[in-house]
């Protein structure tokens, strides 16, 4: 297949971090080809073991033949080069931009791989779920303060924190289903971020993007039943 | 004391992330006022804990009264803010900060690890540095591809893979102190970052800045003395 802009990109439906890049993508109109990478698997392409030799992980984008990859780099790689392309997506102050990517690692490093421990300690799932909402609480209130009243944190355009939080809502709706009962944003904790749930989800650079949590789910059982009678 | 520059940072002498700020400012000649806060206790600062309350972690950085934390985000708010005040932190074309931003994120995420792993478990120690010597291959095929035979990994001027592994250094000593007989870097392994790492620790950005090996190793046992007698 002919690369589209100059754009391949190797990642997986199923991953949030594949995900955010798409909708960075999307965001800029890059027209791209994007290879499916089986995850969960231990058998990797050589395409990617090639591009990613030092964490041989998806995402991976390849422009103009030159593989960039971690999924934070490539979103900030894709809103520096294609400048001309729409909004950016970090914002422009250098305050405002500090403050994007300080809540972008507080997210990705502290706040999601609490729900990796949702299925693995029953005993602690209550324990768990406080220190999911202490941080929706936290996420509610940035948002707030840096949406404006607008509709996202990039303020009326999906931005940085946007996406790198947003890629995440199909495993999360994932895991209400997983956890009956559960709510992790809601009206009362989490005004703002229950209406931007919303708007996020069908958004043009997102809707097409996002997993549904139904397969996200059955993909999950099915892996860990797999390793279960491994 | 008055706030210099506008600008107070709170740190400690013996971190690494906090010494990479330091050198992040100096390189930026900005005269700043620096709030030493006690390493290794529980006992944290009210203005730190006022400063940071998600991770309640130095370094912070504090500007014009606002506080910005973790230390990568505040050497790329120095470099966004300070612009006239010499050459970039970050490299200028987009591929090259790419390449940057992948690299200090493999320093901090992946390679550091694997050093406190080498005073914990004693029978794989060998495989722990094997895993460390493998990363120094990695670094050094990096550092020779961008330094482009210039002194560092910035070219000419120390930029800010420089300032994220060179922050390591005297951690980095501190182990060779500790278990005799090892280098980290040497000639056969590592010719271009063995001279890197005389030239850095030279640097008016770093030589006062970066903490003794044998001041840092004493804190070290002392710390961990302290814990076993707890």
């Amino acid at each position: 297949m002919a690369k589209k802009d100059g754009v391949q990109m190797l990642g997986s439906w199923a991953s949030p971090y594949s995900n955010r890049v798409q909708m960075a993508l999307n965001l800029k109109s890059i027209d791209y080809e994007f290879i499916e990478e089986k995850f969960y698997t231990n058998k990797k392409s050589d395409l990617l073991l090639k591009a990613n030799p030092v964490h041989k992980q998806i995402p991976v984008l390849i422009h103009d033949d030159k593989p960039i990859c971690e999924s934070l780099v490539i979103i900030q790689y894709i809103d520096d080069v294609w400048t001309d392309h729409g909004p950016s997506i970090l914002p422009s102050g250098p305050h405002d931009r500090a403050m994007a990517r300080f809540w972008a690692d507080y997210i990705d490093k502290k706040w999601v791989s609490l729900f990796m421990d949702l299925d693995k300690e029953e005993q602690t799932r209550v324990a768990t779920m406080e220190k999911i909402i202490e941080g929706v609480l936290l996420l509610e209130s940035y948002f707030v303060e840096c949406s404006k009243g607008k509709g996202f944190f990039g303020g009326d355009n999906v931005g940085y924190v946007d996406v790198v939080l947003g890629s995440f809502l199909g495993w999360i709706k994932a895991n209400e289903l997983m956890f009956p009962g559960v709510r992790f944003f809601d009206d009362i904790n989490a005004p703002g971020l229950t209406t931007w749930v919303e708007r996020f989800c069908v958004h043009d650079a997102a809707k097409d993007v996002l997993s549904e949590p139904q397969k996200l789910m059955e993909q999950y059982l099915m892996v860990k039943a797999a390793k279960a009678t491994a």
